[in-house]
């Protein structure tokens, strides 16, 4: 495979002195070209070099964003739209300059429909923020990657985390969006009805475009009802397979678990470190049950049942919310956490998701794939989906440890690939995985990926670079 | 608006004589231009008058499917894909001419991966031979059109049923599609992974594209285990609103109900006509309940209580196998039932789809609308979704009533769209509703669609005149 880092260094124009000019004289003080700005907009989480863009506009509007949109495109200037910059695939770096388009002024609440179960919201608006503003509605949004990203930038990568395995992942749960074309026009393709086969599914086109074919600005998603009753678990087991082996006979019996996370015991040891928990070193499972009271007590019966079968030990429940929330907030700061176990490091993160019947050869796979890694480890996961991720902790100064890092991460997406499985559950392709989409999409699905782009996207303006090559 | 049926006086182009002859060598008897086989393929649900294709051809493989879109492309032959010959909006109909595709033949169910809750099959596989196919697993395929459609075709047509409200529709349950481009290249875009974020949901782009983009030839699915326990229930109202008031305050409190059905009185009438029931003829829901023993009946409790409220009255039971199998049978044949009230008629059927907050105000409206109707009306359908459909009893020879009945069609629609839903829910655009649809996405969407299709099928050979107008 190609080196992603090869792609850092494309042609960069210069940007255009009129370009520049028109938006100082709208953006005013919104408009920077300051350096602290730039770098801050030219990176992401994951461990690529920042890669800055040449200018950054702050939005405060669709309207504002379809003039951004339309003078890039007069002056054949590339513009990425910047959410919370919790993207882990080199998403957001401006591999040939440009303008970066931070969204996250548009931090408004539209509507809550609590009598439909629907919320619109600014494409600014984080997960947490939108949690927030729901909390008196007794509804909650279910979609939680570990970073509190924006609902803007989830959509555009297809995200999930924990609760996918229940609730689904933004796939499932956008109900429409608005979306600024390449030409500057405001589309709006669905409305709020539940279902539709009212022509293309423009909605799930931009879902998981990354940008590269139009800028969310406005994000209809699907709320749930509070369950009556939630329950989370901490289980150790003996062995790795004895924890996915635990998980996948849950997903096979069709327990309806709304969480399931695998996290191995040096992420254990870096959450205890991270969060001041006292869990033990082991190989460990999260569970939370959502439902009735009877059903979630049952829930719980058929799975600690199973953990015992496998040698699950130490059932310990946290039923409080404020219990429950410590555990999830722990989770959910795995990441850094991990980062945080080797000071200065940065993580080349995994996202393989295959079938679960293959879920357990391919984590023991990547297991042993990663016992010959010279740099820390952590494996972590949303394993009722078949996906985890191997964070590995990287020198970003040492450029050995990068090459290293990429070839352990090339034989895990490999053995993922071999068992129909995927490059990326949901982090995105972003820089990273370019080459790895090509092999699995194959080189005809490709061309009409790229033919869609060119349809959209005549000019190339839209976030360039990310996802596939144009040639 | 412009009457659809102006559309079937588009331009026809004989068939090419060497395509015909190709054709013939390649595929012999199962190349035919007999006017009975033509007509059969020239016609669905709908009530437009059949409109042949020139010449069927039956596919067996996704080969034999590859040389036909070749042969179709070098001869600029219009190419319509035939699954079960079930839609309802006129999308089979070959309005500029060209070759019938059928894809009945290709029936084969190609895996079943019970471990991974997947099957492969055949696009010609029927949703009722699936789920024989899977009997002695333990899983069942959920997505039940009234008709015994084919996969392919729900897939193309973005269908559901009576279990979306539980399951969802073919948007979150097909996990990776065979697909023939325009160009006759084979694409699989996705795996078998049961979520990935990698690259454009070419699979969801072709779900809903009504045979407009590609032909799907194979068609993997999500299965789900059968519930430990399934009941079934029939609930009589004094009103309409009555009725629908108790489904929405079910959806608005999270119950997880596997199905909620009206159907009006005169459609009960119907079916007891039709299937021998002898079901009181009020306003009716048929519910059903899927999930531990505990769960059902907690749910059956809640829903009944609920229903009480309302002056549900004669909650009546099914939970043997047998009973519930004779009520849901009973439901899918409720448009064939209303046919058969009006001997010789056709039906219009209305799909709109609404916010579930506006489902009472949607539905009553319909209901006051149909009441100026000459021609008999049934109303039911999928209201835990905010999806109904009207049936609009047609004599198919009478000019007036057709002319009354889209007249009808349009008010329907219209107060739909006003509230914030969609023309349809579940059976597409096709020919009928392609006005509707300029309206709901707006033209700036419209033009996204067109410049997609003019990248994907640039001859525009894929079942031309459907979803949209060309220019």
């Amino acid at each position: 495979m190609n080196s992603p880092y090869a792609m850092l260094d494309a042609i960069r124009r210069p940007l255009p002195q009129t370009l520049s000019e028109a938006l100082k004289q709208s953006f005013s003080e919104r408009f920077t070209t300051a350096q602290a700005v730039r770098d801050h907009h030219g990176k992401d989480e994951s461990p690529f070099p920042t890669t800055p863009p040449d200018a950054v506009v702050f939005a405060q509007s669709t309207d504002e964003v379809v003039d951004v949109v339309k003078l890039c495109a007069q002056h054949q200037t590339p513009l990425i739209a910047f959410g919370a910059g919790s993207s882990l695939e080199g998403h957001l770096l401006a591999v040939q300059g440009g303008v970066s388009l931070d969204l996250s002024g548009m931090n408004q609440i539209i509507a809550i429909h609590a009598e439909d179960l629907t919320a619109t919201v600014q494409a600014g608006v984080t997960r947490k923020q939108l949690n927030e503003a729901l909390k008196t509605t007794g509804l909650f949004f279910p979609i939680d990657p570990g970073a509190d990203a924006s609902l803007g930038g989830m959509a555009a990568t297809r995200a999930s985390g924990t609760n996918a395995v229940r609730y689904g992942t933004m796939r499932e749960n956008v109900l429409g969006l608005t979306v600024v074309t390449a030409e500057g026009k405001v589309i709006k393709p669905f409305n709020r009805a539940k279902k539709s086969s009212a022509g293309y599914d423009l909605t799930r086109l931009f879902i998981g475009s990354e940008g590269t074919l139009g800028i969310i600005t406005e994000v209809t998603v699907k709320l749930y009802p509070v369950p009556e009753a939630m329950s989370a678990a901490v289980v150790n087991f003996p062995t790795l397979d004895a924890a996915v082996n635990t998980v996948i006979q849950t997903i096979q019996m069709g327990v309806p678990i709304a969480r399931s996370e695998y996290l191995c015991p040096y992420t254990i040891k870096a959450i205890n470190a991270h969060s001041h928990t006292t869990l033990r070193e082991a190989h460990t499972l999260f569970f939370e049950f959502h439902g009735s009271n009877a059903s979630v007590m049952e829930q719980a019966e058929t799975v600690q049942q199973l953990a015992r079968d496998f040698g699950g030990e130490d059932f310990e429940w946290a039923t409080r919310p404020e219990d429950r929330s410590r555990l999830w907030n722990a989770r959910h700061n795995a990441y850094f956490a991990l980062l945080q176990s080797r000071p200065g490091s940065k993580g080349l993160s995994t996202d393989t998701c295959v079938p679960i019947s293959r879920l357990a050869d391919s984590i023991t796979g990547a297991r042993a794939i990663l016992d010959r890694s010279t740099m820390p480890v952590g494996i972590l996961g949303h394993v009722g989906d078949g996906n985890f991720h191997c964070a590995i902790l990287i020198d970003p100064n040492n450029p050995q440890e990068i090459e290293e890092s990429e070839r352990l991460n090339d034989e895990i997406v490999k053995l993922a690939q071999s068992m129909e499985g995927t490059c990326t559950g949901e982090h995105g392709i972003g820089l990273h995985k370019i080459d790895y989409l090509e092999y699995e999409a194959g080189e005809d699905a490709m061309a009409i990926m790229r033919s869609i782009k060119r349809a959209m996207d005549p000019g190339n303006i839209l976030n360039p670079g990310k996802i596939f090559r144009m040639s």
